[in-house]
């Protein structure tokens, strides 16, 4: 706090007086908004209708029945169309099932109960009393944090820089400790900051020295085509593993969760030649197939890589007015006071919004007293524990603009009221 | 072998020759014709084909929309529908993805990585040396065992008798061994043996003493509506637990694998009130949803309980046939030798059939050379270990009339092959 004369003192008490009235002004229209998940609109999901009339055919190409049991790691067509888009070798593609999600579990759980290219299986370590570490840039994505935390898995909080995570950081950490075993990435608009890799940064991933022989990166590229002002490219960080001789060290995650329907589309893991081998072996103990009809039904709704992009276009159409309002609101309302700073994201599904520390916990509660939800302050980090308190994800895709704007309106208002709060020494 | 006048040698031989000339005659056709999995034929499939034009609709009845995130353990509806057929309360079931083999997998994974009720892990006994085991009533699952082997738990074969598993046999070792975690049951119908469970089993199964805590029924009654030529009824096992005063013990999976389509169907999980609050606490790290659109999808081709027996009956008048086949020319051939005895399944996929010991993998080989392609001989044993080297799994689902009394007379000519030739010392 500092010193305060009186008169500015008087003047912020004023002030809080005020915001306070159009506090219970809001409280009383007892509103229900919600801007707490990357939850696709149902204008959004429309787009993707024409797939509840597929599949038409239910033949793959080469005749075989897509009706029946078969075909473990996907259908040739749906590995095809995924490593155009993504510049993958449909080799090294694994299609799975509805959720990417999944499919990182059941590789931690895999690389826990298994381990990988002959390595101690990851959940010896924590019965025997020194569980593996993982690096979780943050702000990051809380279902990461989740799977970590449910395996027993130690998180060790790195800073997310604009162009990916603190490099100096994590070299230094990853070359110094064994039991680190891997690093959570999201690398294009990253949830929730919107941050996208430099070139110079998947390199250095791909290249770094790491004391484990087992360490992997989960490069779960969830909004890889999710441009929404720009498009951003992204080095190939499987091709980069390869040329610096570490042809197993990343995981490449993918789905059409937020391309098609967030809860029936389709999902893949893309790695090295080993990993594909491991992960088949012990998908073959695990399952038949997974559903290729869904597979098919994806592959005759886009036919090709383009047709994707095309129907993303469409999508940062839906989300641009939605992300102008929340960005335009905060410069308009905050810009230029010390209540805030907030990321300004090129594309994906979220913005970052950092309050003045200690601020976040208090304004989500008093969002929610007044009728809008939010991603629960803490949650961005390991633990739930943003030990400045300060970071809150703001998800704007599910309500409508105008719905957005009273969100945001009382958003900023409670920003406004914990920032006065603690200046005035109240909160 | 025994003693061998020499008439009745060449009586053999000369029947032997015959039986060889038949057989070149069959080779020359360059045949491919297949047994080996229980594959529903294209005409079962095709009575689902509707399930390719749904949803019509994509709200829940609720008005939540399907496409979008959200519900973890299925929708109401579909719980509601599954609920009725088996008898089960819809607040025990999980609704899983497409597989009810993933749903088993990922349950036993569970097991490993986090054990239940407090109990260790029991992945954590294999890394101290120790490895639990499991009870595997033979001849099985080859895909159980498979689990078995791929988590490390250590399979003890026990008889699989008339009306399940030997009891006495299965509840002495329960009683002692307090490393014997579980026991695989398929209690309808067996795969392969056609087995149902009478109720007598399923009460000493729910009500036997088990020295470990942690004991575990792995019920997966994947044919527990697919009768074939009589209803069979089967006590509920979950009540049954329930009233022993074991309401945790039973697992109970079920899947449309082989009622709709069987990579693109609906899978759950029943059992007891900790055991799917624990379950749902590790799959809301796994996965936000499964495919609520093929879970609605399911519900709106079926409606109801009812609607599902009568699918099951259009399925029935599509596999009797062929089961009248397999089972008439095993009859007619062999019915009255030495050579067989074969199971007289009431439903299911199978017919079971052991040939003379030491006989099967010989029956197996000389089928394939002859263009028919078996279960593996063993396959139904863990470890593939069929020590009599007798049993082999007959799947008559996928080819047509024509082509099962085809592939029929070539395998009963491989069993008299076979069997004389043991009988002769030349093999």
């Amino acid at each position: 706090m500092g010193q305060m004369n009186d008169e500015k003192q008087m003047q912020l008490k004023v002030r809080l007086e005020d915001l306070w009235a159009k506090y219970q002004a809001v409280q009383e229209q007892n509103l229900a908004l919600n801007m707490a998940r990357g939850k696709p609109s149902p204008r959004q999901l429309d787009l993707s209708n024409e797939l509840l009339n597929l599949p038409k055919e239910y033949h793959l190409e080469d005749g075989t029945d897509a009706r029946n049991y078969g075909i473990l790691d996907g259908i040739p067509e749906c590995k095809e169309l995924f490593g155009q888009l993504l510049g993958l070798n449909p080799g090294n593609i694994i299609i799975g099932g509805n959720s990417s999600l999944n499919m990182m579990f059941d590789t931690l759980a895999s690389l826990s109960l298994f381990g990988t290219g002959g390595c101690k299986p990851w959940a010896q370590y924590r019965f025997e009393g020194t569980p593996v570490k993982f690096l979780c840039p943050v702000p990051g994505y809380d279902r990461h944090f989740i799977c970590c935390e449910e395996l027993g898995i130690e998180m060790i909080p790195v800073p997310l820089l604009q162009d990916g995570p603190d490099m100096e950081v994590v070299k230094k950490l990853v070359r110094e400790d064994s039991l680190i075993k891997g690093i959570w990435c999201v690398p294009l608009h990253s949830n929730p900051s919107g941050v996208c890799y430099s070139d110079e940064v998947v390199t250095q991933l791909a290249s770094m020295e790491t004391a484990a022989e087992d360490f992997r990166i989960f490069w779960d590229n969830a909004y890889g085509v999710h441009h929404i002002y720009e498009e951003v490219s992204l080095k190939n960080v499987l091709e980069e593993c390869e040329k610096c001789g570490n042809p197993e060290r990343a995981y490449y995650f993918f789905s059409t969760a937020k391309i098609t329907f967030p809860g029936a589309g389709v999902a893949l893991v893309a790695s090295g030649n080993q990993n594909i081998a491991e992960l088949k072996k012990h998908m073959s103990a695990q399952t038949i197939s997974h559903d290729k009809i869904n597979q098919l039904r994806h592959v005759q709704f886009f036919q090709n890589a383009e047709n994707i992009r095309l129907h993303m276009k469409k999508m940062a159409q839906e989300l641009r007015p939605k992300f102008d309002m929340v960005l335009n609101k905060l410069e308009e309302e905050l810009g230029g006071t010390d209540l805030a700073t907030w990321s300004q994201p090129k594309g994906g599904y979220f913005v970052s919004v950092d309050t003045k520390p200690g601020c976040a916990k208090r304004v989500v509660s008093l969002a929610k007293e007044a009728g809008v939800v939010l991603t629960g302050a803490g949650a961005t980090y390991p633990y739930k524990n943003d030990e400045k308190d300060s970071n809150i994800r703001i998800a704007p895709s599910y309500p409508t603009v105008e719905e957005l704007e009273k969100a945001m309106d009382i958003f900023i208002l409670c920003v406004k009221i914990a920032g006065i709060e603690q200046e005035l020494g109240t909160c």
